[in-house]
């Protein structure tokens, strides 16, 4: 396989690409996110975090569904509507207590469709749908969903946090299936029993209690390079990544494979000292978990393979999301 | 005025009959809204309450806005998705704390007005968005806006607690203009100070702090009548009011002034002995609150006026959202 045409097709990708308008959108937010003095992370995580007075925080997320999962599969939407944002949760190491949503729908026939998704993702993650609204007379279909979860303060794990000298680890759960009409999501969630896919959520949350991570983020619709692009960008800092240690299916050709949506995957960075033990409580509940690298202090994502090298990101000149920690 | 033609026209407001499906959707969920066993209060209601370990709730509310509205005025869609929100948690008693959105458009200026909105209503209602999602590709304009609330669990103001002989009290700030666009949007806080508008939801929780209310609901799109079946129907009761009671800036006639949505608006019940504590801590925060009738056990809404006597609502045939207190 030619490194270079990987690395400039990753480049390309649209799950990527389509980050670059965060920043515009949530610039001019920042004069008030902070406004009650609550707000100890905002944009740039996969979650916010908003201090109650009991030395914990309220976790909050959002994800809207893509127009073209809703017309292939409302079903699948659905279902993928709590499990990404059930996602943004666990990569915080939080508790996620409960979703509302926003259904705009003309067609009986599809609402009940991605509510019987939404349903079987309830049942599989155990995190309740306890509101929202419905648009009846809306010209389009949309799906959006928020979740609100709880944790300790001083447990988040933050995308900011990666130091030079950190290891990347990539952890994925590696049994599941290609969906057959979305060649990028890989479902790893319903065949199996909601006692095992809870127990990976818990799993992040335990690695936080035990504060082993430095950095943590859930590989979502930018793909295992982007979101580890992202955490970079935020923490302003590099890495070097070997691709031949990404933990990986081989049904699934390396292309696919770094820009898939995981059911449960994300990327780490941690003191090599604690590597052991989080491989462990991953590799527990069946998430394959790999150093694949290390952090640099130079600002660039560099990935090397059988002795070539390539530059993925360089945040000098490339921007993902333009969220960095010093101006959130 | 002719009272009969003034009901008719409520009974077939848009506002009112849109809510019909929304048991529809809610129905499906039934079986798993407490699937954590965490949820206090499901659907129904203008927020959910979920249970937290320090005798707290968190509360969860989600509304989208109007495809009219953000058509015609995507500053005003912005600035209501907060103001919308923040009554959800303020009809709760509760203290709202951040928010999250999910904003669909590929039109640039569209979504910096929107934001600027968002940014007005954040600034005014100190409430931060700190969170969200952006399709900068969607073939259509549309914003959802969730919001978490916090509040102690013993505190909570519902719409199910209204009892037969409970005073019903409008109260409203009558102190606002008609938007120029949209004749039913009561705007009451763009032209007052952050501090007021903010006192005026911080006296819904001194209300629910006080346990001085057995049930509350802010006035929405269905109008102050149909908010007040919505309330009813919830609370398995029925009530009487006489028009000429509620309050109203006379220089809205009276069917717009009952489908119309204020800025600062709430139907409440109470016991009689409590009506004198209520009123004064909404008049001192500029909300003029009256009582405008009583609850009865018959299941139907009577709206009264010099002598005559329509009823509005009655629940055993009609039914506005079809939610019912045993049956969330």
């Amino acid at each position: 396989m030619d490194l270079k045409s990987l690395v400039n097709s990753i480049k390309n990708f649209e799950g990527i690409t389509r980050k670059n308008l965060i920043k515009d959108v949530t610039g001019l937010l920042e004069d008030t996110y902070n406004i009650a003095g609550r707000t100890i992370l905002g944009f740039g995580d996969d979650a916010s975090a908003l201090e109650i007075d009991n030395g914990q925080v309220v976790l909050l997320a959002a994800d809207g569904m893509w127009g073209k999962l809703m017309e292939a599969d409302p079903w699948w939407a659905g279902y993928c509507s709590v499990l990404v944002n059930v996602n943004d949760i666990a990569a915080m190491g939080g508790i996620p207590i409960g979703m509302t949503n926003v259904i705009s729908t003309q067609d009986k026939e599809i609402c009940a469709q991605i509510m019987d998704g939404i349903n079987e993702g309830v049942k599989k993650f155990g995190v309740p749908m306890v509101g929202g609204h419905v648009h009846p007379d809306a010209p389009y279909n949309s799906l959006d969903v928020s979740i609100t979860g709880i944790m300790n303060r001083d447990d988040i794990i933050t995308s900011c946090g990666a130091r030079p000298g950190d290891k990347v680890l990539v952890a994925i759960d590696l049994e599941g299936e290609i969906h057959p009409q979305f060649h990028l999501n890989w479902d790893t969630t319903t065949m199996k029993s909601p006692e095992l896919v809870q127990a990976q959520i818990l799993a992040m949350n335990e690695l936080a209690q035990k504060h082993l991570l430095t950095a943590g983020k859930d590989i979502s619709n930018p793909g295992t390079l982007g979101t580890l692009g992202m955490l970079l960008e935020t923490s302003n800092v590099g890495a070097t990544v070997e691709l031949g240690m990404i933990p990986r299916n081989i049904a699934v050709n390396w292309e696919d494979w770094l820009k898939l949506y995981p059911g449960s995957g994300f990327v780490l960075t941690a003191p090599e000292g604690n590597v052991s033990p989080i491989t462990q409580i991953l590799e527990k509940v069946n998430v394959t978990t790999r150093v694949v690298g290390h952090i640099i202090p130079e600002k660039k994502l560099y990935l090397t393979s059988e002795g070539d090298n390539e530059v993925v990101f360089d945040f000098c000149t490339d921007r993902i999301t333009g969220i960095h920690d010093e101006n959130p």
